[in-house]
């Protein structure tokens, strides 16, 4: 038998995470230019990145044949004092996806699990399957995850809940009391990685403060992400806080140069831009105005979200979405969540928002 | 019990990789001028990175607000052009620290093993001992692999077996008729894992074709690193070739976007830049007979090098060390690969070494 035959069953079992459709991909396969092509399929800031962040990389690439700060001392220093944390309690990750991947590695395992909601964000499941340990997912609540039923759902081998808030692809979100009430329910044994991915899209009125509760809640771990509203998708930069005790032990399984130079310098100047930030949430405000408008004009069905993008059930997706792409326009089909009739577009800029609207009118005319 | 507490033993046993210090690291610790600081620590390109690759990055941070193309694809046909194999033979990685993870994770768990050898890079132990495999250490023979010794520590739940040709710290080389050797004594269920990080730095006359090796053996990998001779440590891109059977199931294990767009695009033109490449082996010839003359000089005893450092024994390496970092020189000392009187040097510029040797001299005189 080949080494490929017996590497274990769970992970010859692995079906890769599907990513937005990049540009470039679409452009080589339909022959299209990729100037006129509009991607509104993975959530990303349509303004691009920060000026500060941009300028941060430039100067950053003059030292850039030596590896990155392992550390990320420099980065940690200006998280810790927005955020008024320790360092000792923070964690950087290639992404927060590298969280997310860091936590099944150093929490689960074979005999062990982790409850997630169904329609949560893809990579729970696969991050849990991937070590082999087994994944409880709970039915959603009006698409939205049914805190008491994952309460509910937690066994004696469960070591890791994943809550994302926004949820992705739903948009659904969990008020600050029910997810209290829910720290309050886990167990000692149970890590709750709480998902905040989209939360600087909240409204004013639903923010939360999800650090106060960890002098309280030694085994919850925040983990954001710089690819969303700070527009680094492409530099790959998310960190997570928590009690230094589980920092430290996710630390020690983290690649020593997970992040690279110029993501760190990215984020860390990225942060500081707080117009940037301004301006992209009400950028997203506006657009979100924009595209429910043109859904409930089209008659569509929309699930009502607080994040960065929306999701609308169109019917026959598969063939909309073909249609979407033969006209340029990128979004994502959500098949793979179980949602076969369902589509969720990113908020982009005005433009876009139209050029997708119009297309979707011609796909559905279809 | 919390769930720090109840993680799995061989998690919580796990002491981190000990990079090389950071300058501004030192510069913090002792208050000294990070632009008087020599580092020669972690086997960095001291020309920099290719004025190519640095367009390169300029050029596409445009579009780093959107995420990386996840498939690699056109650094993928740069180098399948380069080395004259298919894209489905091709995996990329967050630096080769990344693959050699990937192949941890992917081919090893508890109840198997992987064979390494003494003074071999720390990676390949840390990777295993993280995913709970028994990894077994052949002693070295002359600093360098025992090949012979490493077949037969093979048992039947061995997976993986890595070879690092040049070796990191030793710099010790394998010639190609011993390897070819070695894989025909294989058996199909260990994946050999070659890993030629250094190995852009061997003089002609002992380059080798492992790649002209993979038709016959589905059960190599070669994995290569941007971080060296190419100058692109700070950016975090290493690459391995394999059969496509193997690398398929890597491929899933990986994070969708472990390497970031600017990474992806300064080594695509990276490897155009073949002036650069040679102006660096040039470099690196003329400064290993600069450091091995010097070393001489203070009859230091070292390790034959055929990469881009060079180790030698001082004795109480701690001590010379200490003396090394208050002058402002970083290297590397060896301990924790149990070579507790030696020091690893990389080769700078000329003037850098000159200033580690001066220091060196200093530091012995004590």
């Amino acid at each position: 038998m080949s080494v490929v035959q017996r590497a274990p069953a769970h992970i010859r079992a692995i079906s890769p995470y599907v990513p937005g459709k990049p540009v470039g991909e679409l452009a080589r396969e339909l022959g299209l230019d990729a100037a006129g092509i509009v991607k509104l399929a993975s959530n990303e800031n349509p303004s691009g990145m920060s000026p500060r962040a941009r300028a941060a990389v430039a100067a950053a690439l003059e030292d850039s044949a030596r590896y990155p700060d392992g550390s990320g001392f420099e980065l940690k220093q200006v998280l810790a004092t927005r955020l008024g944390v320790e360092q000792a309690s923070l964690l950087l990750g290639n992404g927060s996806n590298d969280i997310l991947e860091l936590v099944a590695r150093t929490f689960l395992g074979p005999e062990t699990s982790a409850v997630y909601a169904q329609y949560a964000f893809a990579v729970y499941a696969l991050a849990v399957k991937a070590v082999g340990a087994r994944g409880i997912e709970v039915p959603a609540r009006a698409w939205g995850h049914d805190l008491a039923a994952m309460a509910d759902a937690i066994t004696t081998d469960t070591r890791v809940v994943f809550i994302a808030n926004p949820n992705n692809p739903t948009g659904s979100f969990l008020p600050a009391h029910l997810l209290e009430a829910f720290l309050m329910r886990m167990p000692a044994h149970v890590l709750v990685v709480l998902d905040e991915a989209y939360n600087e899209y909240l409204p004013p009125a639903l923010r939360y403060d999800s650090l106060s509760w960890l002098a309280q809640f030694q085994n919850l771990l925040v983990v954001r992400t710089m690819s969303k509203i700070h527009g680094l998708a492409g530099l790959r930069v998310g960190y997570a806080v928590g009690s230094p005790a589980v920092v430290d032990l996710l630390d020690r399984v983290r690649q020593p140069f997970n992040v690279n130079s110029l993501a760190q310098a990215a984020a860390a100047a990225a942060l500081e831009d707080e117009e940037f930030v301004r301006r992209s949430h009400e950028l997203n405000r506006a657009g979100m105005a924009q595209i429910l408008s043109g859904l409930r004009e089209l008659n569509l069905e929309s699930i009502p979200s607080q994040a960065n993008f929306i999701s609308f059930r169109v019917g026959d997706a598969a063939a909309v979405n073909r249609s979407l792409l033969q006209q340029g326009v990128i979004v994502r089909p959500l098949s793979s969540y179980g949602m076969p009739e369902w589509l969720r577009v990113s908020i982009g800029l005005s433009a876009e928002n139209t050029r997708f609207l119009e297309a979707l009118a011609v796909a559905l005319k279809g």
